[in-house]
């Protein structure tokens, strides 16, 4: 079994006796077997001694039990990682950035304390997946959507607090903004309540930003200053209708026009998130011919691609664009936006995809083709790196590498060239790779995240090692251009928070500070953020 | 003159030194003269004992003399109060938290480094004033919106660290959560940038919210963890144009209605910011039998009001709705909103009040009705405390009580009486105090503020007296219901801090163990949030 660091076996075997005190023996796990199953899925050093492993696991049913948890672990230094439901897969699922350390596995705490489709906002706590949040709703018959990620078995605090995101309207996307209000276990095991929460009378917790003086709230995402135990997070109205439409770009260099109007449209409200792809990405599995050009050095002047587009009516760029609210009000949106498109790329091309009434029946439901634009929750993601033409020989799980580019199209192109190079460098080519195909992901409001897979093996380390590799070129070659990562695996986190350097590092500084004053003794989640507390900074 | 406490002759003295090598002693303000302009001219305690007068002020004119400034603070334990242009009248003004305190005046640092106005933010300096950015805008015709405060010569950093609000679309009206990435000196001299910001050639600082990590920017709002010399802000696109149109309901309870159907439509993205008002409120100055009506006990469950409403067709309840979009897009939502109140409210009156298309020349912009909603900064508000027949013994200036109250009708209702009953207590009597026609202000997404201003005088300490024991009143009464403040004078800050009680205040035991890590000295804004240095709050 893995220990923590620099713990005894007698203050190890009193730990485990107070755990089992706080939680009761049977939610309390140190067997190899169950240990295991907090073991990260995708890691890329799977079975190796980089691994991170647990030493063992405890799963509180309450804020008390957490405190109580708490308590025992910063009496003996013992390193505590908390998890909501560890579906994180691809950013390193439940494993722990310290080997050693012991999960908090707060799946129990699952409760839906508060569901208002008035003022619109859920209070939950870490346990409640996005499907525990749906179903809820839909038996309730409640008037609100949940902007779910993909796919939708995570949890919908632990989500926010690694700064996921969703599918749907800005707003409700970034998913650590939309929340208000948490309850949290410090280090010290105290309970804080941030926000309008603070007041014990208010109703607005879930409501209100921020209640009175600064904002702490930002301190519990992508960090271990606390374990929270629940979070407001504000819904979305259910539409009368959703409407889906369809514009195709017939040149490269369209998508500068595209990428500026899409953009205008959203900052004003009048659609949900732009979907960008292009045709050519998976026509280029069909025509040997499109794969080649795609390789081809000089590919990245477009004049090729546009003389393929104008030959064989396979277009460079598509773009969908999701619309909610009352039908008359979406057509004349769509209707606008056509004319937007049409005005400023020649040759654009339109279609009409989807249109939907809500409620729907569960038939309905199971018919929509884009499930988490309209928010409802599923496993799809999976199958898109299941077997298949394009993907004859699937991996077992993936490194994500996840770099926020601007919003434009004249970066993304650049960025596509600046990837696929690096890429190249390595001598690496997965199927999904970067090259001149590469859509922009558009999860973030107003950022775009042009985001690959790296594939990972639990036979394999030979696979591993390349995608580590490439991994970490990845990350520096994107911060050579200003391209940073929003999240990332344990693994990576000090690398990716290395390349936040400003002023020597100035940002990571401070969190230390803050950690040291908040954390002295480095228990919660140590390492995550990719900064330490100061007992093991010396180390690295 | 008013010194700093503990800081003898000679410190002061090295201290002056210290600033006027840093800034130039044409910057560094002494004489009393001077000084008295940093005075808060609605101040409660006006010539009084009571009154937090500065020492000096200095206004650095880049971060390098900032960072000096702050070195010097440093390093004799000056305290500093930065401001940005010092125009945050109703909430203390410029005026600081602790008595002696040097204002380090940011006005000189006013450039605009940045306005995109395809992927729609701007990056500024404290100094810019929304004026600035406004007219920034206007000569470079660029196709973008700020999201004004009233009045607009406030700065746009200054108001958004005060936690300030506009008046346009959800996403843009609360200021903090619209900026992104902040550059802050921090207590010990060094510039931290937060976000992309701290990754050198990132060009997405503005553009998103977090960068990796934890997101620390919540602390430089209403706290004084360091200064901040330069922030993104996210800015709405230009729509092609705007409506505005009026529902009015016929009986008391149809709030409630309004209410629910106004807080769907906004949060599905269909309209700006819904404007609550009361006809009846003006009405009652003109007529007395509506004004007594207003001040009986039994007005309250609301049958006289509907009486009078029918009697007289003078309605309780107003709403106007601002649409944002291409005119048929806008038409559309207008009669979709229509039909909904038309279910809803039996009775409700529908009225167009305003159709503009964009860009306006500058007459146009003159005859625009409310300014505010369609981003022209302007200074309008002060007529609203202007001589009139409703005001007709204008006071010197006021305090804004502003406590957050639940988004429905249900809750408005009760807050009303509440806070009636808490002015009849005291006796008082202003003529835009509490009622039965107190609508809500709306600035805040998702929440209510139910604000009121108390008279201040420069030249009656008794008006000053009752305002201020009013005020501490209103504070206490909203608590005890829910209600708490959001923004308040420095003079307010530890009580209503002390209000946000959950846990023996941990959020403000949190506060102080992270001011003392980062601010060990406490020269940064003392006492601002409501929560002191070390060494200050033994005094307390």
């Amino acid at each position: 079994m893995t220990m923590p660091p620099n713990v005894t076996a007698a203050q190890w075997e009193s730990a485990l006796a107070g755990f089992r005190a706080a939680v009761g023996a049977a939610w309390l796990f140190t067997s190899d077997e169950d240990v295991g199953l907090y073991r990260d899925a995708y890691s890329p050093v799977w079975g190796e001694a980089e691994e991170r492993l647990i030493s063992a696991a405890v799963a509180p049913q309450n804020v008390e039990e957490v405190q109580a948890v708490v308590r025992v672990a910063n009496q003996l230094g013992i390193p505590l990682y908390p998890i909501s439901t560890g579906k994180n897969l691809g950013y390193g699922g439940s494993a722990p950035n310290l080997s050693g350390s012991v999960v908090v596995d707060l799946k129990r705490m699952n409760r839906i304390i508060e569901v208002d489709d008035k003022r619109n906002f859920a209070i939950v706590e870490p346990g409640v997946s996005y499907f525990d949040l749906y179903q809820y709703i839909q038996d309730h018959k409640l008037n609100v959507w949940v902007d779910v990620p993909d796919p939708g078995w995570g949890s919908v605090v632990g989500n926010a607090l690694d700064h996921g995101v969703g599918h749907t309207m800005a707003g409700y996307r970034d998913h650590f903004n939309a929340h208000a209000g948490l309850e949290v276990v410090l280090p010290n095991g105290e309970v804080m309540r941030t926000g309008m929460g603070a007041m014990p009378k208010a109703k607005t917790s879930a409501a209100f930003r921020y209640g009175f003086g600064p904002s702490v709230d930002g301190l519990f995402a992508q960090a271990g200053f606390g374990i929270v135990t629940r979070m407001g997070i504000q819904l979305m109205p259910q539409p009368d209708a959703y409407l889906q439409g369809r514009i195709v770009a017939p040149r490269r260099n369209d998508f500068i026009a595209m990428v500026e109007i899409a953009n205008r449209l959203e900052d004003i409200g009048l659609i949900g998130m732009p979907l960008y792809d292009s045709p050519m990405f998976i026509h280029q599995f069909q025509d040997p011919e499109l794969r080649a050009l795609g390789k081809s050095k000089d590919v990245w002047n477009g004049n090729a691609i546009d003389r393929y587009s104008a030959d064989k009516g396979v277009a460079p760029w598509g773009l969908n664009l999701s619309f909610y609210g009352p039908e008359p009000v979406i057509r004349a949106s769509w209707d606008y936006a056509k004319s937007c498109f049409q005005k400023a790329i020649p040759g654009a091309r339109f279609e009409d995809i989807e249109l939907l009434h809500f409620p729907l029946s569960l038939v309905e439901q199971e018919a929509v083709k884009h499930k988490v634009l309209v928010g409802i929750p599923n496993m799809n993601a999976f199958a898109l790196s299941a077997r298949s033409q394009i993907n004859p020989e699937p991996a077992d799980g993936h490194l994500l590498f996840s770099p926020l580019v601007e919003r434009s199209g004249e970066a993304v192109m650049e960025a596509q060239r600046i990837f696929t190079d690096a890429m190249a460098s390595m001598n690496v080519d997965f199927p999904y790779s970067y090259g001149p195909f590469t859509a922009p992901f558009t999860w973030i409001e107003r950022n775009f995240v042009l985001a690959t897979g790296l594939p990972t093996s639990r036979a394999d380390p030979a696979v591993n090692k390349l995608s580590r590799d490439t991994m970490s070129k990845l990350i520096a070659v994107g911060a050579t251009h200003g391209y940073g990562e929003y999240r990332t695996p344990p693994m990576f986190q000090d690398q990716v928070m290395e390349t936040y350097d400003f002023n020597n590092n100035m940002l990571r500084r401070f969190c230390e500070t803050l950690k040291d004053a908040v954390d002295p003794k480095g228990i919660i989640a140590p390492g995550r953020g990719g900064f330490w507390p100061k007992a093991m900074r010396g180390a690295k």
